[in-house]
């Protein structure tokens, strides 16, 4: 069966995040005062052919771990939703 | 009051990603052949204070247009949450 995995892949909280502070301040440039706390990471959107929904979240999971996320600077969560 | 945006930029379905192409085919290599059709984007998350939901949504909206997304060859969604 044809699943769809969205991932997230965010710097972890505690760390500076400079393309982030970046973006912020360029926003603030651009008179959006209102933004703060500005954190930028990577989405990654795939197909992924399972025999259930586990088997999919558990290849998503894998990927993130083996090639995805650097667990040492980054945290990763994932949703996985039919074809 | 203050809301968090999760905003999603990924390159449009019709533009060849070189990117997704070479995680597509790492994550092979790594034996995770149920794989397909990976696409890398850029995933966003950001504070708003905003006098309601719909300013703060217009606000994320901005952000996209004038800086976050290239139009040209990127497409953007957000989600807006309280806190």
């Amino acid at each position: 069966m044809k699943y769809t995995a969205h991932i997230n892949v965010m710097p972890l909280k505690e760390l500076l995040d400079p393309q982030g502070k970046a973006v912020n301040n360029s926003l603030h440039n651009l008179g959006l005062n209102g933004v703060s706390d500005v954190r930028i990471g990577k989405c990654i959107a795939m197909h992924i052919d399972a025999a259930n929904k586990e088997a999919a979240e558990n290849i998503a999971r894998e990927a993130c771990k083996k090639l995805l996320a650097n667990p040492v600077m980054e945290a990763f969560d994932y949703t996985i939703t039919e074809g």
